[in-house]
This record gives structure tokens, C-alpha cells and sequence, in this order.
């Protein structure tokens, strides 16, 4: 699904920061790594870090120059602090995954990432269409690489769901249970009131907002069907109990 | 402007995942960092990995217990992998943030985040109100916790930006020179033209879809001032250089 992306990493001093690029990119599906001039690569600090995305480095292509790492891509991107001496097209991560998403067969996408203290050169970042900036806090605005990659991944990932024509479930998981109908709702909370007039916490002659408050409440929730019946077995019990007390009080 | 927020780290094994989640933290302005029972800490890897934002790590509360930790919160978010024996309400990070953005100044917000090897205890999940997973590929879905703690504060950190009345210039940085305007650019176009067919390249006789395509090209970089005067003057150039050679043609 994103196999048009590719991660430029140029220059990368610490091997343990390309294995974090590449657990990052395999846990958003992405694979397609490119290493310009690596300072040490590959290493064991990389592999620990991949931590089972070790498929990845394996195939990571190293090469010595950018040119080489871009050659095939149609679009290329490059990370960047905001402020630069030359204004650039500049989009966040988000435009630069509604950009790019929609090129999965069409175009080979390039993102390239910098050095660890120096990010990217003018001269690389003039090479590229677009530049992207992570909004991050002015005064502390150098991510670390793996979780700068982590972030634009992320993005990516996250449009190409929204391309896909899936419809996910309103509670994530599907849902185990039926919701309650509202009829059975509303049998729910006659119960409720009754049970709360019985135990004297509500006054029926001045109810104030007690009802509508608990029903926000509960609706909010938007219970299913065996959670009302739950709710409802509750309030038999303190009913039951209630008779219980007065029978046990009679009798004495 | 996210005061309100509160990462919560359970029994995190390797101090370096806790500097890399301050890291995580500060870049994207959010401070409040609170560790329940970290096997490590504090620890120089910690510190290492916070490349910075130690700040953080000086000021994290340590405490025994997850209600500790959430017990001053209004709203709380437990990081959950999808398959659970019970559904949850669940978001994606998006929608974290679309929903706990608004509530600054109003409540506080945890977001809990597991161990590294076995994530949060069913019990510790229902201690929250929403779940929220990382939408990664499902085969690989572990992502590293600086790494989940990185996307999370990413996502609260753009919709905390959207909620500011922030006018983002069109360019990222503001653009040094004002865009051309379009009879500029008109004039440029019909200097190309006449250019194109002085070249011979354009047949006036039979343009073709030539200058709309041009057109269409030019038209999407949007071109300041600058940039069509140096257009006009390459235009110029090939112009003057063609009147030579015709010229120095005649004079032999």
C-alpha cells in the first residue's frame, strides 16, 4: 500500500538511530531504506534497535551520493528546520501524506532526512519539491531521526487508510454486543426513577434536573444491550432488598 | 498551551526509552511526565536519551501506583493493541487529540502508555475512558514507546495549533518576494510563445496542447516577481542570441 515511499537517510552518525528508522518504517508498512554514506552500517547498535525490523535493514540499499538515493523518484521531500535563508514550498507531515499517498503506483515518493546534528545542506534541500517541517516547539525543535520518521510514516500510513474503502466499526473493535434499543433505554430508566423514588434520593414533588443529568450520563456511554440489563438487575436488587428491610422490619 | 496533558509511563524496563519519550515531550511543548514503578531511574542512559530535554526528567513525578498517577484527571487514555477480550471505546491518536485538545484549561488528561514487552494489564486498561491504538500494519504493531509517545504528541500538538487563530503563510516561511500577478504572468506567456515559435519548436499552424501544458506547469509553482523577470530574461537572451546569428548569418 505504500510501497512507492522511500526513506532517505543521509549521513547518519548513530547506527542504533537506522535501526529505530526501520522498526519505525516496517511498523507503518513501509520497507524501501536508503543509506547515503552511513557513518557505520551495518552495526549491532542498528539491529538491537530494529528490534524484529532487522527485514528492512537487510535490504536497505547504502549509497554514496543523494543523487543516486532520488534518481528514480518523482517527488522528493526533505526534512527541514523552518527557518531557511532561501524560502522553499514547505507543507507538515499531513500535507505531505495528502500529497504523497495518492501516488502509490504512479510515482516513487522520496523523504529525506538529515544528519543528526546538521539535518540536510542547502544543497541537498535544494534537490528537493517540497520541503517538511514537524511543528514542533521553536526553542526545542530537533526530533530525534527515528521519531521524526515515526511521525511522517504515521502520516502516510494514516492517509492511506482513509484511501482505502474500509469502514471501521464506531468502538474500534466490533463491538461484542447489540446496542440497546432506546425503547429498551427508556424501560431503563423508568426503572431507574422509580428506584430512586423508592429509596427516597429522588422527591417526585420537586425533581429538579436529577433525571435529565443521569440520562446524559448514561446516553453518553451508549450502552448495549447487556450492560442495561445489568443496570436493571442492579436496581431489582436494591428494590428487592428495600421490601426485604420493611418485610424484616414488620415482622419485628 | 497543553499544560493539561499528562504522559503516564507503567513500569518502563529501559531508562533510555525514558529519555527518548521526554524528548518525545518537549519537542512538541507538553511537560508533564509521571512514571509509575520504572525498573531504572533516574539513569545516565535516561539522560542520554533526552538529547536536552532533562528538564523533563527532573521534574517527572515517581509514584507506586497507576491511581496515583490519574487520580487528578478528568479524562484518561490507555495505549491498547487492537484485539481485546472486551471492546472499548477506541480512537486513534487523531482522535485523541480532536477530543482532548479542546479540554485545556478545563481538565487534565493522562495517556498511559505499557510496559515495552507486554503493554498495560487488562485491569490497567479499565481504568480508562478511551483507548487509543497506533493505527500501524498488524503483523508488526509494536511500535517503540518514545516512538508511540512521539505520534501521540504530535497529534495533540497539531490540533492544539489548529485550535490557535494562526494564519500560516502559504510558503511555510513567509515568501521574501511578492507572487507575480497574473498580467505578469500573461506577459510572460505570450513572450514565451512568440519565443517558442521564433525557435521553431512551436508551429503556429498546428500548436497542439504545447502552451497549455506550459501553462499548467508554470501556473503550479505559482511564480513570484523574481522569478518571472528571470524567466522573461532567458526568453530575452534566446531572442537576442537568435537575432545574432541571423545577423552574423547575413554578414558572412
Amino acid at each position: 500500500m505504500s510501497d512507492h515511499i522511500r526513506i532517505v537517510l543521509v549521513n547518519t552518525t548513530h547506527p542504533g538511530n537506522i535501526g529505530g528508522v526501520a522498526r519505525a518504517m516496517k511498523n507503518m508498512g513501509i520497507s524501501d531504506l536508503c543509506l547515503v554514506e552511513p557513518k557505520c552500517f551495518p552495526h549491532p547498535d542498528a539491529d538491537a534497535r530494529a528490534s524484529g525490523a532487522t527485514d528492512i535493514l537487510e535490504r536497505a540499499r547504502v549509497v554514496a551520493t543523494l543523487d543516486e538515493a532520488i534518481a528514480d523518484c518523482g517527488l522528493v521531500f526533505g526534512t527541514s528546520a523552518r527557518q531557511r535563508h532561501i524560502p522553499w514550498p514547505l507543507v507538515n507531515p499531513r500535507e505531505l501524506a495528502a500529497i504523497a499517498a495518492p501516488l502509490a503506483g504512479k510515482a516513487k515518493v522520496a523523504v529525506i532526512f538529515g544528519r543528526e546534528d546538521r539535518g540536510l545542506t542547502n544543497e541537498e534541500l535544494q534537490r528537493c519539491h517540497h520541503h517538511v517541517h514537524i511543528p514542533a516547539v521553536e526553542s526545542f525543535s530537533s526530533l530525534n531521526i527515528a521519531a521524526a520518521v515515526q511521525v511522517i510514516t504515521y502520516e502516510l500510513r494514516m492517509a492511506a487508510l482513509e484511501l482505502e474503502p474500509l469502514q471501521r466499526p464506531q468502538w474500534g473493535t466490533e463491538w461484542d454486543i447489540e446496542l440497546a434499543e432506546q425503547r429498551e433505554l427508556e424501560l431503563m430508566f423508568d426503572h431507574l426513577e422509580r428506584t430512586l423514588v423508592e429509596v427516597e434520593f429522588l422527591d417526585p414533588d420537586n425533581p429538579r434536573q436529577l433525571m435529565p443529568r443521569l440520562r446524559r450520563l448514561f446516553q453518553r456511554a451508549v450502552p448495549d444491550k447487556v450492560e442495561v440489563n445489568v443496570l436493571r438487575g442492579i436496581l431489582t436488587a436494591v428494590q428487592r432488598r428495600i421490601t426485604q428491610v420493611k418485610k424484616d422490619k414488620s415482622d419485628v
